[in-house]
């Protein structure tokens, strides 16, 4: 280790610990969260590790990370197992001799015997710190985190289940690392579309966000796609926080207004929640009726906290018998086939008046892999929205994809066209 | 770099480089399909690394890396930019120094002119080889790939893209790197638990699976925890494909027979899956309706492809009115609360007798964070199964975690119960 470094580290390197990230089937998410939140307080990640649970490689792992730079963090190896080795090899590596703390001992048997359950024996092993380390509580876990220092460098050993890890780098964000860190902030804003292409979306704002990156503060802006939505992120970065959060609210203001009615939200909410709010707004209930999406729509609906208020109940309507059941006339399935635009809208209607709720949303369709015909592809997709107007709002869509992407895009489909049906005003009473 | 080294490569270190790979944005994922070429002819992966394009960390880090492991893997950094360095990086690491090729250059230029255009003068930057590189073909891209070797250290450049790396590397591990392996191969199995914490499947798995860790050949298990679900992964790696299937076989046999009932697959399906095949060998249906899991049983269900043949209808009642109109009796939401034993029971009742089918599966429960009271505490959540059975089986579980948490543990929970009811012979009818 160089002895120049400064005492505010200006730079980090994160080491993920767990032979499953050396297999073909997992890799560290972790790493992006942490990079996100030391961002913005004006660290930079040089490099990121991977190291198996083998304890001479990871070893080696963390003295090379400790020599690229001051501030270090480790996620993972922190269980009880006997695989678990963060610990240990972190307190040989700084010859710091391991402790057992009665007080983690405790809090661990606490949450044990909170789900009524008697601590194991090995959970102990999460109770061994260094000598000398800082804890870092865990309110989601049992594996407490770890600070541990050695000359400049800073070894920040935490658990590595996203949930617990969260919060924790959190809270170390706030009370240690962000003073530190010498008061540059980055900010940043999401922009969330919905309907469009990535390269639709880019087209559109290009125009607009390329200037940008030269003005004053420069704002920086990314697409980032993902299934059925497009996001711009934008960016500053500097030491008033105020012009930042000024270009930021610019930019939105000029982008969202350019994209239109594709804009979800610029507030980082998701679409069930942009939703829920506009049907809570309204005083307004929906009633699903789902057959390819298989009751995603209505789970997406009710992972918004409150959604009770506007979700009184939905329909998994799988088989023609099913659709019958509720109201659909049998001919509509024998004339159109179950997936059509017909089948969809009295589907709606159904389910808006068997709830006896305001609106009635509706998905046929063919998710795949069987069921296409030449006529109807896998992918083909019938929405219907029923509210109070004479006639229902009916969409076909052709979605690209495996079921698991159908089903998904069809979900974002239907709630995006509930969300513009009450945008245009639409109460359903 | 140590002198006792095999000639043979039998672990890897890859390093994927670009600063793009050091923001919260995006991550290494060709990584994944390298280690997946690599086990496949019994190399395992014993590190990875993420380094940016900046020239003295990325030295930094494939020396690092060729002092782990004896073959070494780096994408990107081939392109024609000032900000591609790697080709330079690696040239001084070996003390190469890099000659232009005229073929390499012609090759770029022939690309260009296919292309109607004429060939940057930036682009010449690809055609440097370092001296006693082999030159790796890339009939996708301008880039072509360098075979490195220093002492035993193999160090592999190619370039970062996707379809122009997958392509070179296959080409690499059919011509170099199989012969070179000496026919070695991983061989995996996965047992998938649900039901237990992973301290208790550990605490029951690790007389079994420490011992084998020793036995000839080897089977190392790593245990994998994630929501609602503990997965035990083992693998073997050897010469002799024969000898690690049958010790793997009889390892899983073994660990499975103590895991028990705990034990959903050991040849990779998940939850809903199993599920799926028992009602379809047993000609059996299934209806579901959920309160607090709002749909996610009945989604999880026919995320499975074929699902039609034994889903036809659910229902989603988030409402105690909704429980109602499908036939609980009011009386017995007053008398014991919706989030309860007898409801859960009527639900699943009502489900079954409404859809006409075998079974009947019911979730109420308290996803958080509202609806809590003392008595039913948020993740307080009841099942019940309806079969033929006089009377249903009811359960009452406590589930940790937030609202999304206790949904998908609550979903796992119930179709554990169907799970094992139908291993126990129920057949519904």
């Amino acid at each position: 280790m160089t002895g120049e470094r400064a005492a505010s580290p200006s730079t980090a390197v994160v080491v993920a610990v767990g032979s499953e990230l050396l297999t073909p089937h997992k890799s560290d998410t972790n790493s992006l969260f942490i990079t996100e939140r030391l961002n913005a307080i004006g660290i930079g990640v040089v490099q990121k590790l991977v190291a198996g649970d083998e304890p001479t490689g990871l070893a080696r792992a963390l003295r090379y990370a400790m020599s690229v730079a001051d501030l270090v963090i480790v996620t993972g190896g922190l269980g009880p197992t006997a695989d678990d080795v963060t610990r240990d090899v972190a307190a040989e590596l700084l010859g710091a001799p391991l402790e057992e703390s009665a007080a983690i001992v405790e809090a661990i048997r606490a949450r044990f015997t909170a789900r009524g359950l008697e601590m194991p024996e090995i959970n102990r092993r999460q109770a061994a710190v260094p000598r000398g380390a800082e804890i870092l509580e865990n309110p989601g876990g049992t594996a407490p985190g770890l600070w541990l220092t050695a000359g400049n460098s800073r070894l920040v050993l935490l658990p590595g289940p996203p949930r617990e890890l969260r919060p924790m780098f959190d809270r170390l964000v706030t009370r240690r690392l962000a003073s530190a860190a010498g008061g540059r902030r980055v900010q940043r804003r999401v922009i969330r579309t919905t309907g469009r292409t990535e390269s639709h979306v880019d087209e559109l704002a290009r125009p607009i966000y390329e200037p940008l990156a030269a003005g004053q503060p420069p704002v920086e802006t990314t697409i980032l796609a993902s299934l059925g939505q497009i996001d711009l992120h934008m960016s500053t970065v500097g030491a008033d926080p105020e012009a930042g959060a000024r270009a930021l609210d610019a930019a939105v203001g000029e982008l969202a207004g350019t994209l239109g009615g594709c804009v979800v939200s610029t507030d980082g909410r998701s679409l069930p929640e942009v939703v829920g709010e506009l049907l809570r707004g309204r005083g307004a209930r929906v009633a699903v009726a789902e057959s390819c999406t298989g009751g995603l729509i209505a789970s997406r609906l009710t992972d918004v906290p409150g959604s009770s208020a506007y979700v009184h109940a939905g329909w998994v309507l799988y088989s023609n018998e099913a659709k019958v059941a509720l109201g659909v006339a049998s001919e509509l399935i024998e004339t159109h086939g179950a997936v059509s635009e017909p089948v969809a809208e009295a589907m709606a209607v159904a389910a808006r008046a068997a709830a006896g709720v305001e609106f009635g949303l509706a998905v046929t369709g063919i998710a795949g892999p069987g069921g296409a015909t030449p006529a109807k592809p896998v992918g083909t997709v019938c929405l219907a929205l029923a509210g109070s107007e004479a006639s229902p709002r009916v969409r076909r869509v052709r979605l690209p994809g495996d079921r698991e992407r159908v089903k998904f895009q069809a979900s974002q489909a239907a709630l995006d066209l509930l969300r513009r049906a009450l945008l245009r005003g639409a109460t359903g009473s």
